[in-house]
């Protein structure tokens, strides 16, 4: 399209094709609105690539290379069993980039052509709010400033991983975790700055491929946003697997010289140092809205720069809304933006669907899994909460013996007296996706008891999940 | 127990101790009720291995398999997109199917462990329905008959391969399903007579491993009780993996001579013959009735051997229950087994838990697996239901492709008023897991917007089952 016929005012312009962007937008050109979507992602070669950060840098780039770690681990531990031999294995950390890079341009790809399908006018751009819902567009290419209105204004710019002053990065020796998914080569040893869920992610990647890992968690309690039967059951497992924990440990400082990076830290032991070749710093992130707004937009941000939105991600400005990683409405997970993108979408087109975040499921992509909905017994239990537990090792599903993957266990939490079930919290194998059922139970306000009596296939590790139902009927 | 102090009086006696069998005598005594089990399943080497078909011969024993074949599949086809190499892959049979009997002894030991825990009587034996609630058991061990009698008996004795008199069994070059669990090597070029789910099973197992595999099925139909688009989906895949499925194939006879067997056989084209190395009937299974009662007992059998039973599994003789392969209440899978035995037990014990048979979930453990519960769109066509069809490609999910695995498709059927799901169909990797979601969204009368609405975490598969739902809410 030539710049004198540009479209120059929508219905809606989405800022960021991030999921809570690209679904918004979808969403929003389904409902038959006119709309835009500017993204400013380019990958290391310059190159645009839709899909944000859990395409890109996050989730998806990390299972990729996770599936890859998995099968090299495997081949190096698990063939004797099967009676299967192999000899000379090696990897090619580059070839298996490229693998997990062809996998991220497909499904850039996918949402670049559903935009297409879905006449969705995409730019390449930086944009920014400006007032009179007005959005500023700066073109990668630098082909010029431009201007754009919509009656409704869409913010989805994501998050960045936060940057630690006590450990600076340099892009080689110190990295962040976008570049901890783009390694050119395997650590002997590497240092990751937080054993939360991207720092646990990017550890079973690395030590799979035999990376002697220390990670060095600040808090004392280990993935307390967990509950702590599963919390203690991964710390166990992690452990076995060789990841080195070192919990209510606090980075001082962070050198490097000598092709090593020296990194101190301090726990209730005292000081300590550690001499490693990667350290990675993946100690959270922060929303992207340093650029999103002029100041003459008056958007309100809290302390720690996130977007303030009510219920209903609405933002202090008349028809600008806020979605995904930029709020605090929920955690920063790509479902809770994909959620809010279609809210939002259907919102506009005066639809109301609203979102239950208290039942939006929690997964850390490490070997096992873990996944958890609605709350954990610690939880209940402060509330004062009359509980009732079930459990079930994966070890008594037939499945998880065929596939010699017998590690963890499907709790279980339901009311003592209503018997409704309040949480549901796994780790082992594919917890990512047994959690699905118990996201649909929960939303439907089951009982364990409807659990137990719905009939679950053999063998299957979803008869785990059933098997705790069950107990809980029993006992 | 010495003889002289055995117990022979019972509340309940389970003949049979397959999953059927062994849950309700489980469930028999966790209601406090006095349980006997007996059972007669014998491996390879004369020792008892409780669990029946399901274990020792079906489900647990091809998955443990197939999950051999497909890391020894993948070492030879997959790892280079994966930047890895292997030299010199080579597999030992003798030990694979070592694994796979340690896993059947792990569960197996599993069952007896729990009949210990809950008190059950557990005999190594044959046993016999004689009239007045009595049952004669001669153990394994021919240590001499004895008589145990019953206020309850449960008939659990399951099913055996089908003989075909055109493909008499040899053990060696014409062998059951059974034996096609055991083979001593991969043969070069493999019959199955059947393409029904244990044929379909036992070529994925052998195809995967470069065994030729041809499947000769007398039905015209592939796969007719499956939804038929999954039906040609599968057909499409299975062929593409290198089975050769030849439909409207009646065999005429099979002939050893000379370590081969030669199969003579009939479609619309007329008579054919074929040279293979192994023939494996894989034609259907029939109950086990042959020996299960004198004929004092009057136990009512079919003209099939079924017994006779009311929707209560009620035999017609007081105090008598069939379940599990035994009856034709549904099909021949183990938790329609299991499901009846815990339904028994409870009702034995004066609770009432009905089986919904309609919501009984369907597995082809082949790889892609297909699954599916509820109605197909060809009944329901033919039933003039007013229907709508969202379907959603595994393709477009991002874990499918993370894992090099994107064959596939889920398809929801609902009502096209009132959107109830009436039949959700899915073949692709864990398709078995996938449909537990859509088996308890159907428990709860789910519609699809109901799926739709609920949270779906990313990236998994059950994103597929949540986008072929948003699929019916957009159209």
């Amino acid at each position: 399209m030539s710049k004198k016929h540009m479209q120059t005012s929508f219905d809606v312009i989405v800022i960021g094709a991030g999921p809570a962007g690209y679904s918004s937008a979808i969403r929003c050109a389904q409902l038959g609105l006119k709309t835009a979507c500017i993204d400013n992602w380019c990958d290391k070669k310059g190159l645009v690539s839709l899909g944000g950060t859990y395409l890109n840098a996050g989730c998806v780039a990390s299972i990729a290379l996770l599936e890859s770690a998995k099968i090299y681990h495997s081949l190096n531990h698990n063939l004797k069993e099967h009676g299967i031999q192999a000899e000379a294995i090696s990897v090619d950390i580059a070839l298996m980039m490229q693998r997990k890079n062809n996998i991220i341009d497909a499904l850039s790809q996918q949402i670049a052509d559903s935009f297409v399908d879905h006449k969705i006018t995409y730019m390449k751009a930086e944009a920014r709010l400006l007032n009179d819902r007005q959005v500023e567009i700066t073109p990668l290419d630098q082909s010029g400033v431009s201007m754009l209105e919509a009656k409704h204004i869409i913010l989805a710019s994501g998050s960045s991983p936060i940057d630690l002053s006590c450990a600076p990065i340099d892009n080689e020796f110190i990295i962040n975790s976008t570049m901890a998914l783009n390694l050119g080569a395997i650590p002997k040893r590497l240092a990751i700055i937080g054993a939360g869920v991207i720092g646990l992610e990017l550890a079973s990647i690395w030590n799979r491929f035999g990376a002697e890992t220390i990670l060095l968690e600040a808090q004392e309690t280990f993935l307390s946003m967990a509950d702590q039967q599963i919390a203690l059951e991964a710390y166990r497992i992690y452990t076995e697997q060789g990841l080195e924990l070192r919990l209510g440990a606090r980075v001082i400082s962070a050198k490097k010289g000598n092709k090593k990076v020296t990194v101190e830290y301090q726990d209730s032991d005292g000081t300590h140092t550690l001499r490693v070749d990667k350290l990675i710093v993946a100690s959270g992130r922060k929303p992207n809205t340093e650029n999103l707004a002029a100041a003459e937009a008056n958007l309100l941000l809290d302390e720690n720069g996130y977007v303030h939105v009510d219920e209903n991600c609405r933002t202090n400005l008349p028809g600008v809304y806020a979605i995904g990683d930029l709020t605090l409405l929920g955690p920063m997970i790509a479902h809770k933006g994909i959620e809010e993108g279609l809210f939002v979408a259907e919102q506009i087109a005066g639809i109301r669907n609203p979102i239950n975040y208290d039942l939006l499921p929690s997964v850390v992509f490490t070997d096992p899994e873990i996944a958890w909905v609605g709350q954990t017994e610690q939880g209940l239990r402060a509330m004062g909460e009359s509980i009732k537990i079930g459990t079930f090792p994966l070890n008594a599903t037939a499945r998880a013996h065929a596939m010699s993957q017998t590690e963890g266990i499907v709790k279980i939490i339901a009311h003592a007296d209503t018997d409704a079930i309040l949480g549901v919290h796994i780790i082992g194998m594919q917890a990512s996706e047994m959690i699905a059922e118990a996201v649909l139970a929960m939303e439907f306000s089951a009982s364990s008891e409807d659990l137990a009596r719905t009939i679950h296939a053999h063998p299957t590790l979803a008869k785990a999940l059933h098997g705790a139902a069950l107990t809980l009927k029993t006992s």
